[in-house]
């Protein structure tokens, strides 16, 4: 198959095949047992510009050490404070002068379709960073790749998704990645975080089950995956501290969970994974974070690179 | 001819001859056309610190695309805060600092002299990137260059410069840098953003048409240079107001360009361009950020290489 | 004799032995004569993570200067602001991210205890950059390196230490640091700002003078090491003002010094070495910032290859 990434935008999960997913997490098995003398001359001489309109230390470090682990270098800012933006700049502007610098742009943005938009003003490839609070397709690829490496495969697993389904970024991408695959989906969240409408008619042909109990969920999952409940989503605090508890992985809910579960996070968490869960043999979470490296690592690479 | 910017400071485009900036304009030439391979010999094991006490991602994101480009590092800050000079330290200690660790400096500070005084304590050579109202040695060295490479010379070019003549830095440097080449100059302003009388007597021996209007300007000039018209120049918001529309490059305005003239703008722009402009063949800003990427990365490998 | 160094905590001056610390300095002296093609195999494909959840242009540049020379690539932080501690994230959970990212962690942080707790989370060597008002170890190494390096070695010399004894943190590690040689040490400072009992304690079996006068100790010493005396530890500003000009080191100060004395300064100051002292031959801080770097390189390449 021919890299079907080279030159190629990563504005949206729902922009690609399955067989092209597969093709990447292929690559990425390589990537990982590959050395820096192997690896760096995919990046070498090449320039990553990040524009960050809206700080992430997490994604942000990682794109940075993905790109300087295969050789290239990084330009760009984080923070829309002190850039050009704030002298009044148009957002096409900004974006067409760092295409001037760069040979690959990542771009976070708070507004809905700004990486799109990115894509479209841009000569050198887009990959969207986090836009709105729709997509992020490069976490779904990692989450995906995780899945794959510690399960074996995707195809026929169990997976609950548990948290904030409304708002949450990595569970819209999340799923629509997922849904390229034979999986059975188990949504969990508090009655105000319940998932979209039109977000749901997107997952028409998966096996999705609806408001699922916690304790159902983590009894009979293959893939546990938590994401963030912000406090900012309630209008009343106290609806915050009602719901807060009962969708909060301890001691007492890993009790429920299979052997060989995986739990994963898409982090920061702020309290939905008790400390004490770390010690559980199925918390994969910085797991997930170290494999989300390469697998940044060789999607630049393949962006960048016709032939890997 | 040997290389004149051999550890030299560049801190006014004053101090250099037509020859050497002919020179630098035909080194990056070559620069333009040079694979990372060959490039990247000349920053190899440099560090290139930048020192900017105001916000700026413009000219710090394209000096850092040139020093990495040509396979150097870069270390430094941009903005004061966080700084040590935050916990008081003084600027001469700041700048001695930073010359124990790096190669070249490069800085910017909005009191007028700074970068002529950080040129006189360090040991390495300084680049002035913009210090008080009146100096930016480099953009008007990349202003030249896109010139002469998309006209194919400077000698006998018209030139209007279109906006505020009286606190752009960029204008001065610029005046200054044409004032070496056979050129005639059209400034377009409104009354109260006209060029200084002490700017004005710099000029003693050029052709410069003072107070022209906008249409005639345009009409008759071979290269325009447009520039930012700040708000905040102003006493009285309404006097902006006024003022504004009519030194508004807009489609209306291109009806009058030639058609072999060029349009530039050291950018970030607030309206003095209007976005339908940039359809219109002369409208080269872009291409003159890409070129200044070019000019950056020659003028650092000429002061860290005794031979190109 | 194996090197100590590899793949260990930097966390307190404390845990080092003296024959390490002759190693490391043995070793910098050869860094010093290094060019990049050498050096730079030592950081070449390694990534260091800057973590500094409290500002410093100082220690960060010096840091990010070090690793590039050596041939590595820096991310990471500085300032809370921006990252995901902002979120809610707890200290450990950053810790452990940027633990999957870089070879090496460089962590500040204004609690006590954060460096050591960093360094026991953390699969890969942590190096403390300044923590609470207790240590600042690589400040001591290079201290200790300026000495040896610029009076020949550093038993049998006597050391005063100027100013606040109290809250500098460089103070403390560097008397644990000297402890581990056989020298005098002349303690000067107001009496605000006077040693701690606590960390006198730990100095026992070091011929420690007290409470000396800054003329008497300018006269005897072969390094004079000045601190900055901060205008917020003061509960009243006039008791600062009182106390700063008596602990000022300018010309008539400088008179009374030895002439083959060096004059120290960790940086920034504030005033505490006036910039008339500058010129004075024994006035040796700048010197200190340039073989900082180099210590730092060799810690760095030490920490991260075994056979150096």
């Amino acid at each position: 198959m021919a890299n079907p990434f080279y030159l190629r935008d990563v504005v949206s999960i729902k922009d690609f095949k399955r067989e092209e997913l597969e093709y990447l997490f292929e690559q990425a098995d390589r990537f990982l047992e590959m050395g820096y003398e192997e690896k760096s001359k995919y990046g070498r001489g090449k320039l990553m510009a990040l524009m960050f309109f809206e700080p992430s230390t997490r994604t942000k470090t990682s794109f940075e050490a993905a790109m300087l682990s295969i050789g290239g270098h990084v330009i760009g800012f984080s923070g829309a404070r002190g850039t050009s933006m704030e002298k009044g700049e148009s957002l096409s502007d900004t974006i067409r002068v760092m295409d001037r610098y760069a040979d690959v742009l990542v771009i976070r943005n708070p507004m809905e379709g700004a990486a799109r938009y990115a894509a479209e003003l841009a000569e050198h490839p887009v990959i969207n960073a986090g836009s709105g609070s729709e997509e992020h397709p490069t976490q779904a690829l990692l989450d995906l790749f995780t899945i794959r490496r510690l399960k074996g495969g995707i195809d026929g697993l169990r997976v609950a998704v548990v948290g904030d389904l409304k708002y949450g970024r990595t569970v819209y991408s999340l799923l629509n990645a997922l849904k390229l695959y034979s999986v059975e989906v188990y949504l969990v969240s508090p009655p105000q975080l319940r998932i979209r409408e039109e977000a749901l008619y997107d997952l028409k042909g998966m096996k999705v089950h609806l408001d699922v109990e916690l304790d159902e969920a983590l009894k009979l999952a293959d893939v546990i995956y938590v994401t963030r409940i912000q406090r900012e989503r309630f209008p009343h605090p106290e609806e915050y501290e009602k719901v807060k508890g009962s969708y909060k992985i301890d001691a007492r809910a890993m009790r429920l969970v299979k052997e060989d579960a995986i739990l994963l996070h898409p982090l920061p968490r702020v309290g939905e994974i008790a400390p004490e869960v770390d010690g559980f043999g199925q918390a994969k979470y910085f797991e997930q974070v170290r494999l989300g490296r390469y697998l940044r690592e060789t999607l630049l690479a393949l962006i960048l690179n016709e032939n890997p």
